[in-house]
């Protein structure tokens, strides 16, 4: 059984959270845009990006992380430590939640163009409050680590780890100096970050035309006009 | 041990989702205000609500409801049924939460009073176009459970049902004529709602003084300004 990805075409979203996992895995998998019909499985995804394992359909990012990540050896042995990893899997969705609300304050319906000014106060509270609050938290979780590894939970790399990790690029990608600063007091998740993309079969998928570039269709965006 | 649900207290919001997995079980817990130092744990939540079990703290509402279903008898008893429960219960979260950020389109840092005019906006296209679509989408996976019972998830509840019966509550507090408007194409949630409350344990709950009252504090909040 080859695992499929089924994505919106042309960019990383939340489809890259799994991407990365199957890429450090070394795991086949294929990435394809969204079945036609899917909506009418017995069990409906809501939306993409849902994970295709044999027969089943799988939704919710996190839960396709919760799934793959014992699979993929991503995820550790005991049942709490698999509890906690989820719980930051969760935390980092709410996080990335608010990334993609900063551009979509007044919901998913409408154009970024048709929210410009709303966006902008927003991106403003995030990146005085929200981004440091963040990142705070993960950096305590990354010192109280008993292991003392540089990994979030236990001694070896999981899923989170790499989500983690993404969701640094991401932001030096949408707000460079503000995410540079903030940054500045979390010397744990830099490292934690350089780790993740020097390992070398990741080093080897960014490199891939796999990997999509960030930009202005996707989760996290470059508008200098809601921060730097 | 006795469980303990750690939450602000006052309100309903999302701690209710565990409250009433807890009151259909009929398994003793405590509910009392987050605990000092929570912060300063091994393994922190992010915020509450978490749920203090033994030595463990358990964060996320989904996750804390993926860890009780078992134990509580609210979870399917196969693996695939319970990630497909869990998906369930991550779909409502993003129902819920954007039911709240309804009042808070700008932000959690700010008040509702200086965000009034942009959740003008946000509500009228919530009430359109999302509130019909997450509906649509629980009413499609009633009708399309093989099971025919009634519940989201084979023969018998699970907390998802718990989980919608109560955004159908609070929907119908914060909107009472859109909710009946859209509720209007829902027969299979209706129903699962009315059965819900009519479980003696819930109704006994209900009908005491550990429910709250809905209140403007909360996640579900009744501003006519927003929508009737």
């Amino acid at each position: 059984m080859i695992y499929e990805l089924h994505y919106w075409p042309g960019i990383q979203g939340r489809g890259e959270f799994i991407r990365l996992a199957f890429e450090e895995a070394g795991v086949e998998y294929v990435d394809v845009a969204p079945m036609n019909g899917y909506e009418e499985a017995e069990r409906p995804p809501f939306a993409p990006p849902f994970l295709k394992a044999g027969r089943r359909l799988i939704g919710q990012t996190p839960n396709i992380l919760l799934f793959l990540g014992p699979r993929l050896g991503l995820a550790p042995r005991d049942a709490a430590g698999r509890t906690w990893t989820h719980q930051l899997q969760l935390t980092l969705g709410d996080f990335i939640d608010e990334i993609h609300d900063l551009h979509h304050p007044l919901g998913p319906t409408l154009y970024y163009e048709d929210q410009k000014a709303e966006a902008r106060k927003r991106a403003r509270e995030f990146l005085k409050s929200r981004l440091p609050k963040y990142l705070g938290y993960f950096e305590r979780v990354l010192a109280r680590n008993a292991a003392r590894d540089g990994w979030m939970v236990g001694e070896t790399l999981t899923y989170v780890d790499l989500t983690l990790a993404q969701v640094v690029a991401g932001l030096r990608y949408a707000f460079p100096r503000s995410a540079q600063s903030a940054l500045e007091d979390c010397p744990r998740i830099v490292r934690l970050h350089d780790r993740v993309f020097a390992r070398p079969r990741i080093k080897r998928y960014v490199k891939s035309k796999r990997r999509l570039a960030f930009n202005n269709d996707d989760l996290f965006r470059r508008y200098p006009e809601l921060g730097d």
